[in-house]
């Protein structure tokens, strides 16, 4: 992509009521629009870093057999009353409207009723059974307090993920074959070293739920990681007892700061209980299905890679998730002009993705607008270079600079 | 994809209060599934097809020059007050809700005034012009009466792409090509015979606006068509002066009913007067935006595909918007098993789409379901037609059978 192309452009500040430094970050950087405290919108560089989190993502929940749909987001109030969560005491984050006639309808901030009411018309017998089915669904919650950028925003955009099984058995199987899914997705996002598997409280079934947790200053949580099990648990559970079921002590762990980038939940038959969710078992019986859920936040992803690969000139994305892998800059005359395009096509006939700075500024604020946008490599043409036959190319993340002949230069990239 | 993994099952009968052909059909054949009056949510096999179409819209649109993006839901109403597009006397349909402060918000039905704030803020010179973002985002509708299916719902998707140039030529110039880029569109989808540029009545700065109106009996539109010009105009437009202006007679046009697939509207720089929507130009004076926006219902789009690509049998896709090239069934023992499983990964590994009806029923239940499924193409193995190394291929569209070598049935669908 031309930079000259993209409408939107960076800036030395941001709105002055944004108080969280992954949004201060992207909007300056020009990846997100804001439009109100907590409610975002993503520029074309926004939306190509989450579309890579969300295709990571999709091809970890289809490799173990899930099947992606979408839900509509206006839901009626008859899903939510079997389990008592239309009611405004229980869940205080609900967005309501009505319909002209009067019947009120919400705004989806969890998909967990509606899911269940759907695959119950489709499923009748243990034949059925497994079904597993996630989307990558917007969702809009009333927060009353929105001051943490993409991390907790009133509207977002979450991967939920349902899982229906036969027995508490293939469903826990599955539930473990999502942890590794799960951190299969976070390495390669790139927060896979500081992505913790969380103890946390659980519900009327298990023990336990799960959290994701990655080591992060802006994190809303504080969990207590053990470096040597790569586990961690959370404040809710931090007692003797818990430890002593997880076969940990007290003094080998550490506390620190973090933001939850995913959780997962087994209902065991509870849900199915409240929502009457049943299956005829192989002796024509009536059982409850066994129900587990699991969620990623792609926006929350992408906020918290911005808060931690980021330094004071800017985000310095991972490779897998940056909008583009180079940032091509020509300095000088005609010359590099046309070597710049030249490589441009090239690289881009080769499968790079490149951003190329092709505006008529000065080089220091392309080199400027490099560091802040964050992509992996910078390579520069100039006229001087030119004359030795040389590139430069700077990694962002260490500052690493290289002068490369052409042909080193595209043995490195491509 | 396997059929025995999908979760869906198809069905002789629609929910009772369902009277749209397209959603009766969408939800027996698996599609959609409903959640109330004009609000659908879309299985796999339904995302399937409304992937399909985003993706040709999206390359048609890449084609010239726009830049993706993705707008909020949620919306203020300072964004809205400008245009007077706040007030319900305005605009009827819609959805409001409110903070835990009290501050209202609405959840957006149309998204012209929220990007003309956004791009105002990154555009200051006519050599940031021009400017052409699209989307795919849900819209939020509160439709009095929601009777017509994914046709018109209360919640559906659409593409909606805005244009911003520094002068009335290169707004127009751009508006000509996107009525290219539409006819390309609708071609691919396969529906490019039936679907007629519309006159439609203008707005301040243009005697005409345009409609893409595409022949289809479920249509709420009446348009005049002209097929020697292949053009149309709408009732609204439809008087001696008009048809004057644009060179027809009237005893030339033929009445059908239609549906709205795409409207596009050159404001001129009516809404950027409303707006304060500027930019300076060579000489340093302010000058306003000529704008004009561009919109396509893609989930109205596979409505009226489904309308009008159906039999009395059920869905018959274009293949390009189906959701697989191939339904695969195999009849009798191990053999035609074993060779149809083996069919099944060899027509995977070339990229062919399969649906593979690998269920344990009986073989008029396959043959049923494919007709309800509309897939493009049939193939049958079985133990008899293995005996003399035959293949049945049959064309969903014209029932078209042949008995083919396995060579002549790859040479035929790779």
């Amino acid at each position: 992509m031309r930079l000259s192309k993209l409408f939107t452009k960076t800036s030395k500040t941001a709105p002055a009521d944004e108080v969280s430094k992954n949004a201060q970050l992207l909007i300056r950087a020009g990846f997100i629009h804001k439009e109100m405290a907590g409610v975002y919108s993503y520029t074309p560089l926004g939306l190509k870093v989450l579309n890579k989190i969300t295709q990571i993502v999709r091809e970890e929940m289809d490799a173990i057999g899930c099947q992606e749909l979408i839900m509509s987001g206006l839901q009626k109030k008859e899903t939510w009353d079997a389990t008592g969560r239309w009611d405004d005491n229980n869940v205080d984050i609900w967005f309501k409207s009505e319909l002209k006639d009067g019947t009120k309808v919400g705004f989806g901030w969890s998909h967990e009723e509606p899911i269940i009411e759907m695959v119950k018309q489709y499923l009748s017998s243990y034949k059925d059974l497994p079904v597993n089915v996630y989307q990558f669904q917007t969702k809009f919650r009333n927060e009353t307090r929105a001051k943490s950028g993409i991390i907790r925003g009133r509207e977002f955009v979450m991967k939920d993920m349902y899982s229906c099984n036969a027995s508490a058995e293939a469903n826990q199987a599955f539930y473990d074959a999502t942890i590794e899914a799960y951190n299969r997705i976070y390495d390669r996002l790139g927060i896979g070293e500081d992505t913790y598997v969380t103890f946390a409280s659980g519900g009327a079934f298990t023990k336990f739920s799960h959290e994701f947790q990655t080591v992060c200053d802006a994190g809303e949580d504080y969990i207590y990681i053990h470096r040597g099990k790569n586990i961690a648990v959370n404040e809710e559970v931090m007692d003797d007892e818990n430890l002593e079921k997880l076969g940990i002590k007290r003094e080998e762990l550490e506390k620190v700061k973090s933001a939850e980038v995913g959780n997962i939940f087994n209902f065991g038959t509870q849900k199915s209980e409240d929502t009457d969710f049943t299956f005829t078992d192989a002796d024509n019986k009536k059982q409850f299905v066994h129900l587990s859920s699991y969620g990623i936040g792609t926006t929350r992803v992408m906020g918290v890679i911005a808060e931690k690969f980021s330094d004071e000139k800017g985000l310095v994305w991972p490779e897998a998730v940056a909008p583009a892998k180079v940032y091509l800059i020509s300095i000088g005359g005609e010359a590099a002009i046309k070597c710049a395009d030249d490589l441009y096509n090239e690289l881009g006939a080769k499968g790079i993705d490149v951003l190329y700075d092709d505006r008529d500024v000065r080089p220091g604020q392309k080199f400027a607008d490099f560091d802040l946008i964050g992509i992996p490599y910078r390579v520069t043409v100039s006229d001087r270079m030119l004359e030795s036959e040389n590139y430069e190319l700077v990694a962002r993340a260490d500052g690493q600079q290289l002068l490369l002949t052409r042909e080193q230069l595209l043995a490195k990239l491509v």
